[in-house]
């Protein structure tokens, strides 16, 4: 069922004013029309979801973790049409958007097992000390406590996965925080889809209604109004970093300034070493330009950057990877307004009179495809102009010739913060790589060797963050179960009476949780 | 030893422009006068702290914590000279300095326990599933790195325990980061003395002398400057609502926005249940009082503020407390611009027409001496104006008589963020208390039973912290040993070779840490 509603809580509404989605394979404009939530509809939404905060922070975990479960269950549920409209809308293909959905429904349930073990509470207690000199020590017991409302912004990348119930919402809601969605106009009926679902959800796990809503818009201001709302306390985004530099100015101007997790643009920098690069390196370029053209190019970890030391081998890489570019098909892009994105920042670098093009893909039939492309600079020239250090979001890279590994590291320390840096390294190189690794280790929030930084594991070792600006917050991350910890806050309870304590610290501990007792850590008595 | 120096690493510098401290008590200025640190201070102590951030973080656990115990010793070294110099340049009694100095040698040894058992590093291994299907799963390893070099603000009211090697400086230390003090103004003496300790102890473990180095300094434009360079990325401060919003203002207007943890302002409400109040009113009453002229008033966690419901119960504490209050002695404030606002508050506190005044205390000899004042209002009036919510500095408290506990209920979701609430209850209190104690969790970062909010205890429990404006982050705490992690963000390691691992995430396990394997956690070897 898909007819452009608002959704406040458990009220469907219709707007007036409306928008439309199209099929960026055709161009063609889809139906139905949507509603675009007006700051009347963030209000109702917002009030609504501060009034179910106590309740849902206290439900338990059994009834969270279940919850979460049937979110999934209920988005699994709703079958082919939720794969047939996403495709509709956003040009993926099908076995990519199942894949995704896969994911989707897992990292729910994922977050249920993370619920119910409880490690996320932190319980710590410090038992009294009645006698200890000069003075006693109180009863201190601290735990976490969810922040309060959450707004999420879908991303137009992962309609699924990163949209109206994925990461951002799952973390949230595991965290006991009710959720605001302000949902992706590209792809609005994948979203009212989903939101339904987690809808169902809420009401069949007796919920209260406002812990979901859901809002469709097309305009800033839909947004804007959403995170400058006093009642939402944290703010989740994946997009571009214009849109998230605007809502950290607009949390940061609050009377109560509110935390933002925007994850925002990275470009991703591959360095080949040179046992590896002597050693495999024609054998690597395939497998790069795989990595660069999946999905268009569309992942927050595209290798948009391939750094190495100006060689023969080095040219090697170059003129297969560009071969293989040559051969690879062309994809149908997001959006007109992504696709529009992506060449104007291709015809920049086409264009720059320091960087020369090696190759781009096939051209292919219809509107808004990706046609890959790869350049070839200098570092001298990438020193020189922080532009071409900037993200064309899409399946656009550019390799640097630097003079030698200390260029190499010279061209890391210039770079802006990063979610991912990528090593291709042989035995050979470790002296090398321990040497870039610290200067690596302070721009990114993961290093993987040997393989592409496309494919996010969500687990619990995994960090998709970074520092600014490839996150606003590189304490963080937005995949993976420690993606919990953004949504929740320490309070300490001193001198209570076991009655009146939160379970996770009482005596009792009735969830049997593990816990830290004067700074030793128990085990679960599970 | 103190001529006023500014100490850039091992470097001691005299700059020409000096500026001086009084003696609160006597108002006498005192010797010698101090270097004003200018822009060139702040960029080379910013520049040495870039430099030796990588070595630093690089020092294994027991390195680390060693040097923060040779700081502990070293403050510990100076003896009574110290004491006798915070003395002068604070008014405060030698008993709180002295028991100020264990708080900070202890809270530095403490964190050398807390590096050495290495929860901080939050290791956590997902193993590769080479096998799984449809898609293999990497090895993926994180753990938490050190942020980089960190500027911390002292605080006038705890001229050692927050101040150059207080809460702040010993957590960014313990967490791997440089520091750069920006030193109080009021007690430069004091400062250059514990400098000075922590430079030699700097030197004494062979470390990089960038790791630590101090700014005296008296105008806004130091610490503007501090925060604005690009080579610090994390400010501690403990101070005012205006110091602290100026800071977090200055730092999200960076190229790169960095985390601001301040601690600002909070009144800390005493809610007397209605049980409580009539069995122990009267009994309370003097207790309160010593709380809130302990220090001159001057704790951040000063009670100045109390609810009950109106009674003759509650006229009869507040007889009480005003007869209790009458006979308190005056006590010297830190500096003369911290005595005139707190007069100024107090006054304007007396001129409102809808407050009454209840007693003040004794008027004493000399200068800057802080003479308690208390104040009654009902809680019509405080909700009518948010001035009388804001925090007066010193020992100034206002009791507000509320119709019933609902009232009570509705003053305290009118608060702003707090860093405590104190509840006196009884247990035929405990069904009000549980309807209020999720709207006082909401708004604060510690509640305490039976009990005052000042004496903060520096443990693994501790939150010394709360929602905006109590700090400007309320996602951590500045005191006890989770400070740690204000200084800290995970980076992911993906198939990383064994031989290029950091240690704290290798099979080798060298330190022998607990880590998180698979989502389980395993115990410490050792």
């Amino acid at each position: 069922m898909i007819d452009g509603a608002i959704l406040i809580g458990a009220e469907l509404r219709q707007a007036e004013t409306r928008f439309t989605s199209v099929d960026p394979a055709t161009g063609e404009t889809l139906k139905p029309n949507v509603s675009s939530a007006g700051p009347a509809d963030v209000a109702d939404a917002c009030a609504l979801a501060a009034a179910a905060a106590p309740a849902y922070a206290a439900t338990d975990p059994e009834t969270r973790a279940a919850f979460l479960e049937r979110i999934a269950d209920a988005i699994a549920a709703i079958g082919d049409p939720l794969i047939a409209r996403a495709m509709q809308e956003t040009g993926l293909p099908r076995a990519r958007l199942e894949g995704e959905r896969g994911r989707t429904v897992g990292q729910l349930r994922l977050f249920a097992q993370v619920v119910r073990q409880g490690d996320w509470l932190d319980a710590t207690i410090d038992p009294a000390l009645p006698d200890r000199q000069p003075l006693p020590r109180p009863d201190l017991r601290r735990l976490n406590l969810p922040v309060g409302p959450v707004a999420v912004f879908g991303a137009s990348n992962f309609p699924l996965a990163f949209s109206v119930a994925g990461g951002d919402t799952a973390s949230a809601l595991a965290a006991g925080c009710p959720v605001v969605v302000k949902g992706h106009p590209a792809h609005p009926g994948t979203g009212e889809l989903v939101a339904r679902a987690v809808r169902d959800a809420v009401a069949a796990a007796g919920l209260p209604a406002g812990v979901f809503s859901y809002l469709p818009g097309e305009t800033n201001a839909l947004g804007e109004a959403l995170v400058a709302d006093p009642r939402i306390k944290a703010v989740g985004f994946t997009g571009s970093r214009g849109g998230g530099l605007a809502l950290m100015r607009i949390a940061a101007g609050r009377e109560e300034p509110i935390p933002v997790y925007a994850e925002m643009s990275s470009i991703n920098p591959v360095i080949l070493f040179p046992a590896a690069l002597a050693a495999r390196g024609e054998a690597l370029a395939p497998a790069f330009v795989q990595s660069l053209t999946m999905g268009a190019g569309q992942f927050c970890t595209n290798p948009g950057l391939v750094l190495g030391v100006a060689s023969p081998e080095l040219d090697r890489f170059v003129e297969a990877a560009g071969k293989a570019l040559s051969e690879s098909q062309p994809a149908t892009m997001l959006s007109p307004g992504i696709h529009a994105s992506f060449e104007k920042g291709v015809d920049a670098l086409a264009g720059h009179n320091a960087v020369t093009q090696v190759a781009r893909g096939q051209v292919g039939e219809g509107v808004n495809q990706a046609v890959g492309a790869l350049f070839v600079t200098d570092a001298s020239a990438f020193l020189a102009d922080r532009a071409l250090g900037h993200e064309v979001f899409g399946s656009s890279s550019i390799v640097i010739r630097c003079r030698d590994l200390a260029e190499i590291g010279t061209v890391i320390a210039s770079l802006e913060g990063q979610l991912t840096a990528t090593i291709q390294i042989d035995d050979a190189d470790a002296d090398a790589v321990r040497g870039l690794l610290p200067i690596l280790a302070e721009r990114v929030g993961r290093i993987l060797a040997n393989g592409w930084p496309t494919g996010v594991e969500v687990s619990h070792a995994m960090v998709h963050g970074g520092p600014f600006p490839a996150t606003s917050d590189g304490r963080t991350t937005s995949v993976g179960t420690a993606a919990i910890y953004r949504f929740l806050r320490p309070v300490c309870f001193q001198n209570i009476p076991e009655g009146l304590l939160p379970e996770a610290i009482s005596d009792a501990n009735p969830w049997s949780i593990a816990r830290r007792v004067d700074g030793k850590r128990e085990a679960s008595t599970r």
